[in-house]
């Protein structure tokens, strides 16, 4: 009997690497007959690079880049595929959790740390890219990312402009005639599941300005800039972004990503599930265990849990969520084909409890039900 | 498919008959094709009259009778079999849960208002009674209840003396000739699962007096009261209790039950299920569903789960337990037979909300259960 394990991380407490460890681990105390397949997820965001360094069995290069307000600071991404292919977080050189609260200020602040990891990856001789967007403290329409990769941005007067978000409406001119000479040979995909445009009152600047540090003020600095780099890519770069969904993600990083590096864009899930190989641990498996820390179920659920269910339906394979918290009726989820959720928790913990015996209440949570799954004892 | 549903109740929460009924909606969301069986149970203790009248379709009946301190009081007792077995707590008229704490004294307290119930079940013409004993206010050795049913104590001058806890110690005569004409044409069981005899350091008066409220001077005393007693049982009565094990049940009640009325002891948890008639409803069930409010796994569990787990397990029933609390590892009771033991709570929840809301997780967690075990969907 085999049973995938594909959990997400359970935020703010167990990556999905250790999720899926001690799935695992509660599996091999009902039976060392059954084949447990680890496949970590992640959905983009945070936890995108562990999963899948995990899940492929690759290893995580660590280097000095600049943060957000270009500080010195070590960043890490993986190398999986016989270092074929690289995992980038944007959030682990230009991420909002770096910043202090009075640091924040998307007119100060830079994706450059991420074209760093991006320049590095390329140099040692990786094929593709995925870039994981997501809690950027930025909104520079990837002008930092494209610095770090030799592009410059000019004023109208031929100076050249530092890749901030307070620069963007005064480019005048995108050179491209020093980008790093490798860059066209990389295939770029990037994961993100959020389908705001650049620009417009859905964008990057008025829906997710605020929580990086913008004042009303600079929200409407931010958005003519936004639109100034979207003009010069057309004219300069000969990409179209516009209306593009997606583009507004990361603070115009996604759309900076398809104009400056022909990056494709791709939902977060589908391209870690796919590099992550579930639908081979799929075929042919009895149950598929996966889980997040949080399922509302009176909504809709995370996009790990859903995206399982869409790949293991059509295999037939059954899911099973599991959950630190479930808010909310499950009736809806079970309709729409989860054959059942259940919470890890032994009792009416309390949330620091709960959090620090995570790992053996999913072990000892997996067990039960597998024991059950599994028929008379 | 067959599924047993027989639950204790859940402390301060619910009682079996309302954890039956939420475990049986939970299993008609699943498939109206399920046969849902309920058998509540109980362990001799709080719970028993209820769990038996819904087991059983009986009835209660309500009338006056004294209280520890034979102050009138509502008490009530169940009917089933067609009016043929009585069901009485002890407690419903005897109990400690009736007393403020500065009326805890066993000196002063008495078991008359159980007697009551006793005499007014044979005089409604049942056959046998079964009586549960637990959270007793008294340590009477049952001179209480025996009085209702006609028995009179005197003292050596031989003035009749009232039939409370101070009273034991001097009595000289037990008198037989205004017994109740019908009690000995009744059978009465007592459900417990004290094995306290009635003397010595592990007797009723040290082990339980204090929490009925006795200093250690009134211990002495009630020592000496039950041990008198105990002689005048074997003179006058022809009953030997001496360290029969559950004599000391319900300070002497035990005792005084197996004297006065030639009552037979017997595992609560058994003499409830046969009633119940678990046996019968687990012949050719695929399943039996369990629980109760706590679980100690890393211990030993309640007595329903334990109980249950001996009357299934011959029959190779699969017993699932679910608890709105289960502290540590559960491995010793998967080890013992217990296929899966599942906690109903969402999330890390506060207590208060967990007993609020208990009848809704328990479907849910029941729901999902089944849904695992009836398989593929």
């Amino acid at each position: 009997m085999k049973i995938v394990l594909a959990p997400n991380a359970f935020k703010e407490c167990l990556s999905a690497p250790q999720v899926a460890q001690a799935m695992s681990e509660g599996i091999a105390r009902v039976s060392s007959h059954i084949e447990a397949v680890q496949v970590p997820l992640a959905d983009g965001g945070d936890g995108t690079m562990e999963a899948l360094v995990t899940a492929r069995g690759g290893k995580t290069v660590e280097i000095e880049v600049s943060d957000p307000l270009m500080r010195p600071v070590k960043a890490q991404y993986g190398l999986i595929d016989d270092g074929k292919t690289a995992v980038i977080e944007m959030a682990k050189a230009s991420g909002l959790w770096m910043l202090a609260d009075h640091e924040k200020n998307p007119l100060k602040t830079t994706t450059y740390g991420t074209g760093q990891l991006i320049k590095h990856s390329i140099e040692s001789g990786v094929q593709s890219i995925i870039v994981g967007i997501g809690g950027s403290a930025t909104t520079d329409a990837g002008i930092g990312m494209a610095a770090a990769l030799g592009y410059r941005f000019f004023d109208d007067t031929g100076n050249e402009l530092p890749p901030i978000g307070a620069s963007m409406n005064r480019v005048a001119r995108i050179d491209s005639s020093k980008v790093h000479p490798q860059l066209d040979k990389v295939s770029i995909f990037v994961a993100s599941d959020v389908t705001n445009p650049l620009l417009g009152p859905e964008g990057a600047a008025p829906v997710y300005g605020p929580q990086k540090g913008a004042t009303r003020e600079m929200v409407s600095i931010l958005e003519d800039g936004l639109a100034n780099i979207n003009g010069l890519w057309k004219r300069d770069l000969r990409a179209v972004i516009d209306d593009m969904p997606g583009g507004g993600a990361a603070g115009g990083l996604g759309a900076g990503l398809v104009a400056f590096c022909r990056a494709r864009l791709r939902s977060g899930f589908d391209l870690i599930a796919d590099y992550a190989r579930l639908d081979e641990a799929l075929a042919g498996a009895s149950l598929v265990i996966t889980g997040e820390g949080k399922v509302d179920a009176s909504t809709r659920f995370g996009k790990v849990p859903a995206g399982v269910l869409r790949r293991a339906k059509p295999l037939g394979v059954p899911v099973i969520v599991i959950a630190g918290h479930i808010a909310g009726e499950v009736k809806k989820l079970n309709d729409e084909g989860i054959m059942a959720l259940f919470s890890i928790v032994p009792g009416p913990v309390r949330l620091e409890e709960a959090l620090k015996n995570a790992s053996g209440y999913i072990s000892q949570t997996v067990e039960q039900i597998v024991r059950v799954w599994r028929g008379k004892v």
